[in-house]
């Protein structure tokens, strides 16, 4: 008689866990992602676990707190519906200042371009970068560009580090997560994964979906006027709405608990989510957040929300709970309650 | 009868100017690079020049004066004698901060993964970045990793982006640079270009060339006790020393005349350029700076360099001149003048 399989040592489905190379999942964001910068980059840097939990480092300056915060862009395609690399390159770095509750000041671009791109191609992207800086308020301020062979960049990688300031009395940190405050979810999900799937796969699904790449400082502001005392605030891009929660569940030590069908999932997102066997909750998003709010500021949040255009289709989601700490849990349309967890690795690479 | 060659539209060596495409040049810190900035990064952007000459941006916080700059460091190959890509990614970046006069305090990491890539390297590299961080004082404070498809990455690609503060009573900038000035090279040229050159092309020169690599902020930590008006700094990187000059001359305006035999040439690096046919004041450092200072407090800078390690062997190279504006000569070892101009690519690619 044969014995049976024991789930704690699969390791299946690709990427192995077990390995001694980099592979695509190590970039996804999820518990691989997790993995590398707690097993090898904190140690071989000498850096304490607390201090580097958030998509943006506190930094003080003197009087001032200062948000700081970096990503690298490696999106294929360069250009797709509703954005580009040059658009999600700002916004996305706005985006990790503004969910520290700073207002983005400054940013840098950093190019590596690949021999051969063409300079058509790159002014478009650039101009993109130009027009979603001024729509966000920040100034490019430095820049450096660098050239690779042709055949080692697949076109262009940009990175972009931005700073902003952090308002006096806002206290913004996954930690903050409290039993009992309201999750919040800014809008439609799952568009910006979708979009870019599928443009490199060229799928079509009746309606187009369109990238939702967009600056959230402004959203965050009106939200801080609402209620100063936000608890957390998350973009859900790589890995998507299921990792952020995770990521916050874990960090605070509390459980939470949402409604699966509260949440917004556009049709034709669903349609194709559907079709290429993606779950919506862990496709990226590049212009949505999740706030977790004090119970009793919820209605006053989601009022000012909804009057921003930017947050329209706002809504509550779920609650944050004592029990199960560390715990997410989704109620299905069925009534049932399922655990919601990181994905391992990257369901759709290349998507930021 | 044919006709003269006309210089003016000589477009040799390559690359050559008249393209719709990236070259290696364009990455190669020289005239090429400058021209993709001036005439596509910063319309495209919205930015006036007079806004991001320097290798450091300077954003107002409040009271206080930050320095921001960033580097992407592409370097290959990732290991060379005397440093490796981790040490020259926090090294170069601190560099940046130092040549504004500023303390470094934070820095970003990002990270472009090759699929594939040895998890024992990229532990290797991060380590030689966490003791770089740790010898320089600068906190790596925020990261991100992406993961890009085997081929499309030569191994890793490293982005690093650093805030500093700017000591009260620092005004350094190009536009300083004022005639009567003298010229202050901190010692050697041209080791970590040759170094990089040697273990890429498996050459040997008698002696093992190793990079200069270093963080510069203690040597201009002292320099700036010795003179609180110290009117440049330069690290004489990509391009080497005959770039920054022509860079100062023409910010600011002025003539630099130097000597071509007080410049510190180590017998290696000399052999080594004679035989490739390179010249050592393009060849890059990283771990060397320039300064332009007043008359007045040369010899007090010149002292407490020569007093401290990083700079024992600085030696004064020349003075600034209101003849000849923008343009750079060096009186050579038989006593004529010549005029030093910017490269216009990229003499060794891929170099940091």
């Amino acid at each position: 008689m044969s014995e049976a399989p024991d789930p704690g040592s699969w390791a299946c489905p690709l990427p192995i866990r077990d390995h001694d190379r980099v592979v695509i999942g190590h970039g996804g964001g999820g518990r691989l992602s997790g993995e590398l910068v707690a097993d090898l980059f904190l140690p071989a840097f000498g850096v304490t676990p607390s201090e580097v939990l958030h998509d943006a480092a506190t930094i003080d300056l003197g009087e001032q707190r200062v948000a700081f915060s970096t990503d690298s862009y490696v999106v294929r395609p360069l250009f797709f519906p509703g954005g580009s690399i040059g658009e999600l390159a700002v916004n996305g770095t706005v985006n990790d200042l503004s969910m520290a509750g700073a207002v983005p000041i400054a940013m840098s671009s950093g190019f590596i371009l690949e021999e051969g791109l063409s300079l058509e191609v790159l002014a478009r992207v650039a101009t993109d970068m130009g027009k979603a800086a001024q729509r966000a308020g920040v100034r490019l301020a430095t820049g450096d560009t660098k050239v690779v062979d042709s055949g080692l960049a697949d076109g262009m990688y940009i990175n972009t580090t931005g700073i902003g300031l952090i308002p006096e009395g806002v206290h913004i940190a996954p930690t903050r997560a409290t039993p009992g405050d309201r999750v919040i979810v800014s809008g439609p999900i799952g568009q910006h994964g979708i979009a870019v799937m599928s443009q490199r796969e060229g799928l079509q699904f009746g309606t187009e979906v369109r990238s939702d790449t967009a600056p959230l400082a402004d959203l965050v502001a009106v939200m801080l006027e609402a209620c100063r005392d936000l608890h957390v605030l998350r973009d859900p891009t790589r890995g998507g709405l299921a990792t952020s929660l995770c990521e916050i569940a874990e960090a605070a030590g509390v459980g939470i608990d949402f409604e699966e069908t509260a949440v917004p999932v556009p049709p034709e997102v669903a349609a194709a989510c559907s079709l290429l066997g993606l779950d919506p909750l862990h496709v990226a998003n590049e212009g949505r957040l999740i706030a977790i709010v004090p119970e009793s500021s919820t209605d006053d949040v989601l009022a000012a929300m909804t009057a921003h255009p930017d947050g329209r289709e706002a809504v509550v989601i779920g609650a944050l709970t004592e029990n199960h700490p560390g715990v997410v849990t989704a109620r299905t349309a069925f009534g049932a309650r399922r655990i919601v967890d990181l994905p391992l690795g990257e369901q759709l690479p290349r998507i930021c």
